[in-house]
């Protein structure tokens, strides 16, 4: 169980934007920790009363915030400061969030000054999100956004293949690279001498092509309405 | 190279937010393809004209925005549309896109309708986000700071240790539990029979805090200031 703590945050659009790539992602546990008031009514307005920001709880202390919680993580941007705390790449921390029995809790800080050196004093370490030195604060709804993305990351995927598109099937392939060559015929684009070699250009084309099943038909109708009209009979 | 192409972009603080969360990840070829007059112009002053927004180009149509790259990946969120395109999960795509030779170019459709049917027919295949099925579309800014942080992911770093904090070095960690030890005695804490098993429970309880280097003069400094407070002379 990770819940995710906001900790002084300012303005209402990173609330709801917080609040809605959490969601996105699965995350069901939010807690605000003195949101500026306007701001947080302003956000809470906005969703209409639904999604995550309903269930969110609005708390006084950070400490309250993770009450129950067996690791607390925080976020920061390092640049000069020097933190007493181990700081872990996003993409090591999340790994170790992801195996630790929990409940855990990650803190993000204000949009000016992030988390205060009280708040840090809370928790075990600290994660990093690896943007460019010269460039390194995000924005905190996009910092969120990158967090909860990187949490609920499927390692596994990055070595899938798709599977919403299938290739052609061979014998698919066949039938149009069949049409094909004798469309070629007709036109007068092959030479009896070198018509295997055509042959198999052609074949090795298709295959290139790396066609998807949802083409064969496209490909075959064009080729009939072809075929049709250079008087070659189907 | 990767370009960015944001496609038909209407709310000012998404183009921001996008622009934004680019530079941080270093990104430095950004397109915007017929955004929202009104937009670009807020945009863009609410930028300064610095950073990436000053060097960003504004086209009229994605065919001048995908010019001379040699792969096009759409974005989408896939739902219940049925697409003719090869979709892909953005662990998988992402690595796809880093090994292209490219040029590559990333779109990112509207806020509203996303890509048009124009739009996909320019794509090779398409990125999905993966978010739930019951919360599915993500906010602009933060799909492009989710994408921008897997595009330059370093997945080595999701195994290495931490470099910023170091462990206390084992002889730190003997002296702490020498001082530890004598002020335990001197306490009354340790029984004559029983205090090499207190040795050893003391020995594993340091060990169990896994303090840092940063922490070892803390602890030293409080035991001293106990032993003298005990009339143990150190």
């Amino acid at each position: 169980m990770i819940r995710i703590v906001l900790v002084g945050t300012r303005n209402p659009l990173n609330i709801g934007a917080a609040a809605r790539a959490l969601s996105n992602f699965g995350f069901t546990d939010l807690v605000l920790v003195q949101p500026y008031d306007a701001s947080w009514r302003e956000a809470k307005s906005a969703m209409g009363g639904k999604g995550l920001l309903a269930t969110a709880r609005v708390l006084d202390t950070v400490q309250a915030a993770v009450a129950g919680c067996a690791l607390v993580v925080g976020t920061a941007s390092v640049g000069s400061r020097l933190l007493k705390l181990p700081v872990r790449r996003l993409e090591y921390g999340a790994r170790l969030i992801r195996k630790d029995p929990g409940p855990v809790a990650l803190l993000f800080g204000s949009e000016k000054t992030g988390l205060s050196n009280d708040d840090l004093s809370l928790c075990h370490w600290l994660l990093r999100i690896p943007t460019r030195n010269e460039h390194e604060s995000m924005n905190l709804g996009q910092a969120v956004a990158v967090c909860a993305y990187e949490l609920t990351r499927d390692a596994k995927a990055a070595s899938a293949k798709p599977l919403e598109s299938r290739r052609i099937a061979a014998e698919e392939l066949d039938r149009i690279e069949e049409r094909l060559f004798a469309i070629l015929e007709t036109a007068g684009y092959t030479q009896p001498k070198t018509a295997e070699t055509t042959r198999l250009k052609l074949r090795r084309l298709l295959r290139r092509m790396d066609p998807h099943e949802a083409d064969a038909e496209l490909w075959l109708g064009m080729l009939r309405q072809i075929a049709w009209r250079i008087g070659l009979s189907s």
